[in-house]
Formats: C-alpha cells, sequence, structure tokens
C-alpha cells in the first residue's frame, strides 16, 4: 500500500462509522499528541542506552510498533482533511533542514536539532 | 522517495553532522512529542469548524504542514533506530482497528477512538 | 500542605523507592508530557461544549482530576529537582502577561493565547 | 497568593481580554499538552546528567521555569474551569500511588512510574 491507498482505507473506515464528525483537523492533532504521549510512556525511565534497539525488551518494542502505527495514522488522517501532500512537505522541510544546518555549522551540535 | 529512501537520506544527514549520538530512541521519541505540541498550538483556540481546510488561513496550512513534516521525520528516524517495518506497523495496527471496532458496534460512536 | 510540604513528601516517597535514580529533569519532563497525553485523550473526541464542566460525564471528570494531579506532582517533582520556586515562577509569567497582552490589544483575540 | 488567589487572577485576566470563550476545557488541555511539547524541547537532547540542576544552563534553567509556570497556569485554569479541587486531587493521587506501589514492591523498579 502506498500513502494514498492507505489514506483512502483510512476514510473508508471513518465514513462507515460515521466517524467523520469527529475527525476534525483539531481534534486529530489531539489524537496524534495523545499517541505520542503513549509513546513517551515506554521511554520515560529507560536510560537512552537500554532505549536502543539491542536493549529493549520485545514488549517495549512491540508497543512502540503500535505507537508509531497510530501515531502515522493519526498523521496521514491529518493529511487527508487538510489536503497536505506528504511526500512534499517532507521533501520540502529535508531541503530546508539542509540549509539550516550545515555540515560545518551543525557538526556535533545538536543547538536546535 | 519511497520510504526506505528517505529514512536512508535521514539516516546520512545525522550522520554527517555527527547527530547519531542524539538520535537514541528515547530522545526521539521527544521530539516526536515535542513537534507534536507544536502541532497542537496551532489548533489550540480555533474551533473545530476554523480548523477545516476550508476555513484555516493559509499561515495555519503551511504550519501544520510544517509540523506533520518534522513528526514524521522523526517517526521515520525512529522506526529507523529500531527497525520497525512502518507499512507492517500500519497494516497490522487497520487491522486491529477493523476487529476492534466493527462497524455495528462503532458506528457514530467515539468511546474510544 | 502547602506547596513545599508536597515536594517534601513526593521526595520521601521516591527516595524510600530508590526512584531518585529516575528522576532527572529530563526524565520528569517525559513523565509530565505523557500525563497531559492522557488528559488530551479524555477531551478529543468531545465538542468544546460536551468539554464543559456542565456537560462532562463523571467518569471523564474523575479522569481529568486525577491526570491532573499526576501532572501537577511531576512539575512539582522537576521544579524541586532544578530549585525552582514554582510561587514566584507563576507570578512572573502572571506579570509578563499582563505586559504581552494588554486589555486594549488582546480583547477577544487568541492569536497567541 | 494561594491557589485560589492565583485562580481568581487568572480568571479576571481572561474576562478583561474577552477571553473566556477560548477557555474550553478542551482548549485548555490542548494548550497545557503544547506547553509540556516545549519543555520536552529543552530537554530532549540533553543526557540525564546534563539535564540536573548542577549541569543545566542559565538560559535552559530560565526556559524551565517559564514552561512550568505555563503548564501551571494552565493546570489552575483548567481546574477552575472545571471545579476540580487541586490540593485534594494531589492528596489522593499520593494517597493511592503509596497503596500502589509499596515500597517492598516498587524499591528500584520503575516498572509502572
Amino acid at each position: 500500500m502506498n500513502i494514498d491507498e492507505i489514506q483512502a482505507r483510512l476514510a473508508d473506515f471513518a465514513k462507515e462509522r460515521d466517524w467523520e464528525q469527529f475527525h476534525s483537523p483539531k481534534n486529530l492533532s489531539m489524537a496524534l499528541a495523545g499517541e505520542a504521549g503513549e509513546l513517551l510512556e515506554i521511554f520515560q525511565w529507560l536510560t537512552e542506552e537500554q532505549s536502543q534497539q539491542s536493549s529493549i525488551t520485545k514488549d517495549q518494542l512491540a508497543a512502540a510498533k503500535e505507537e508509531l502505527a497510530d501515531i502515522l495514522i493519526y498523521a496521514l488522517r491529518l493529511a487527508d482533511k487538510l489536503d497536505i501532500n506528504l511526500q512534499d512537505a517532507i521533501s520540502t522541510k529535508i531541503s530546508k533542514n539542509a540549509m539550516r544546518y550545515t555540515v560545518e555549522a551543525a557538526k556535533g551540535n545538536a543547538a536546535k536539532r
């Protein structure tokens, strides 16, 4: 499935359940941030080391996979409702970051990012 | 660009800047949630109606596009660091939701989602 | 109990359980944001009207009370760990807001806040 | 100023600016979570060690103080709008935690908190 297909499937899913009424951009931004909060809860008491792929438990990894899916699902729905082209949004942002954080200036420095 | 290509580009971007040291899953979950917070700020004082694509201002739309890009960039980075296949994660979650929220039971009811 | 007493009690609580090791400011900021995400989840599918005190259900109100308590507990812990005087922080911020949002300029306009 | 006085001052502040219309519990939960996201951004690229009071920079500390104030201001407003007694909420939660995480069971274990 590509992005358009997933968005169409999510739109159908909402329509069949009369959920379109709940999916205002405002509400979807809340749902996305709620899921981002659940993602945080997986990692909040782990050290950075313990959060690495090599150290994380199977259950924590499964939870992270599920929260990431939820976040992406709401991001895709929100982009659909606002007619935002996500691939264009990402490409534009990567180019912008490349200008803003040149290799010379940014090396080893996380000042902003 | 497909997902793998974007992830490769983001990984190169981080490596060139010595940013891999900052990109622990723990830190990436914080960065993602921080961007989700910025997304909320766009919509927090708007009514649901005002948040719709037909009512939102150009500036608000541009801001939403940028925040969604940031969220997806961190989600892709985090999935890469944890070896999570995002397309599989999304498909699995959609199937799970279809079982959990049958059309009959869920119709017009946002109890959970 | 005043703020100092609550902070002392929370510090004792953590010490008795050997939890001080987990309570770095970084981790506490994550825990606070995780609870803020749970607060969002209570309201995300409600209209603004439905979220009002007169319309909200008993269960939703109890949940909001619990999430607010969690948020405040982590805020108090974080302030304690960083030696931040919260009453001073709040007074300073209110004065700042009064300067920034004069009644004349801000009337009925939520541009920023 | 005690909690009641701060809440009264915040209510006056909103009334004078015709901001009551924006301060639905739903919107306030978004504003609070948005500020929690800004708090995260202070700490996201710091190690736990660097986030400690002894290591943090003056600017980071000032930023943390300001974000904590914003979070508390929105928490106090939300509690006021929902008629939630925050001191009671905190006491109840601390008692609940004391039952749930007995010293014996919880020692050095952050399973949940």
